[in-house]
């Protein structure tokens, strides 16, 4: 039973009901329900630096985070932002209780994240405030066997999968191991990486909804930017890479927040 | 007296209300209120290259911008957007008689911008449907004299002021030079060179208002983005280049529009 904490976190329900066409439905398509969400600067920036966690969006956006990871089987970021944060990856809402919380996972294909006892997502696991990370690695990759005596320790595990020539994992495979473990819904959360791939027209089909947060700042050049690959047409011709339908703005504090829909096949 | 025209736009009541506190006041500082405002995909980018002119909100925010721009006393725009878009720079608002019209200006220092009898500004004063452009040209550029007719044709002006080292314009002199005319307000409307350009330390002081819309839509790489200079502090630590205040955000059809006021001294 998770201890009443002072930082648990309360969502409006007039803001809730706005977002709540957003969240997961059961999966008509055999994988999991996937939410891509962020939140970047007005020019698009999630971060000043790729090490530098950089808080941007206010306290209503932070409560919409917690709520929406209650409303996910799954948690799910790169092993970059893993690294950089040392992120919780629970849902501290009220009334958030284990069987509530969503299962961390982690895509460290090369096996960097040096999770411990000392990462905040394993202490929180001990203390019954969330669930232990699955922590995603490529075939052949040789993990340090007291990381994975800790993961394994608080319920977690260790998933090897294959990756493609670029080193990369399949979102399709990740998403197909999830559905097996009987994870019906993903939130994803970042960095950067993650987030370009997810919105390249390879990937971006997989996604059911996105929420996009957005910050009245300006973080300027050089930080780590939301822009996927660019795309063209059939003639070559530069076109944009992907639109949303659906669409919902939710003001939220001094902060926007973006609700919609991968719009396909245009 | 303009003609009717079948394009004329009308810009909703209720939204124009939500607009309101961001609209250009008496100026208590001698020079005129600048507002800046520019449209967006969710990277930040205003266009898919800098000479494809890229659609990218919906009809509200059109009806928006002329709105707005019947509230200013002059639009301005850099060269490069001049010469990509041939831009009307008029207000195609509803009731926006000659005397509501705001006066183009392009910032044009080395004499590009290929104005003539052709170009939409032109043709517009020429109709009764907007005001003649006011170019301003560095000291010492040899301006096409057809050019000079031309623009002088329409009542507009070909008008010369120093650069800084870097052949840029001090914003503090274009002010002045519009201020000194009787121009109250202006309307930055881009491109990408001008509005980083005051979005940087240096300048983002002279604005007043920003109005930020923002498309559910992604571009992609190498187009032309929103993202000022970086900015570091005393210790050389990177931090952030501007923040906004008495921040709103106004839903407009699909698109997001913030509305607010440079943040100054953090």
């Amino acid at each position: 039973m998770a201890q009443p904490t002072s930082s648990t976190l309360t969502f409006p329900a007039p803001s809730a009901t706005l977002l709540s066409p957003y969240l997961p439905s059961t999966s008509s398509h055999n994988r999991p329900f996937l939410t891509l969400t962020y939140a970047t600067s007005l020019d698009a920036t999630l971060s000043l630096t790729p090490t530098t966690p950089t808080l941007l969006s206010g306290p209503l956006s932070k409560s919409m985070t917690h709520y929406l990871r209650a409303h996910h089987a799954a948690i799910l970021i790169g092993a970059g932002t893993a690294i950089a944060d040392d992120p919780s990856l629970n849902s501290r809402l009220e009334g958030a209780e284990i069987d509530r919380q969503p299962r961390p996972v982690v895509l460290d294909p090369r096996g960097r994240w040096a999770v411990g006892g000392g990462s905040k997502v394993v202490s929180l696991a001990r203390q019954g405030r969330g669930l232990g990370p699955w922590v995603m690695v490529m075939e052949g990759v040789d993990v340090d066997g007291e990381k994975v005596r800790v993961v394994e320790g608080v319920g977690g595990a260790y998933v090897t999968l294959s990756t493609n020539e670029d080193g990369r994992f399949d979102w399709k495979d990740v998403l197909d191991v999830l559905w097996k473990e009987g994870v019906t819904s993903v939130m994803v959360e970042g960095g950067g990486v993650v987030i370009n791939e997810l919105l390249s027209p390879r990937y971006f089909g997989l996604v059911d909804a996105v929420i996009v947060t957005i910050a009245p700042v300006w973080l300027g050049r050089e930080g780590v930017q939301v822009c996927p690959e660019e795309r063209r047409d059939g003639e070559g011709k530069k076109v944009a890479v992907g639109r949303l339908r659906d669409v919902r703005w939710v003001p939220l504090g001094e902060d926007g927040v973006l609700c919609g829909r991968p719009k396909m096949d245009e």
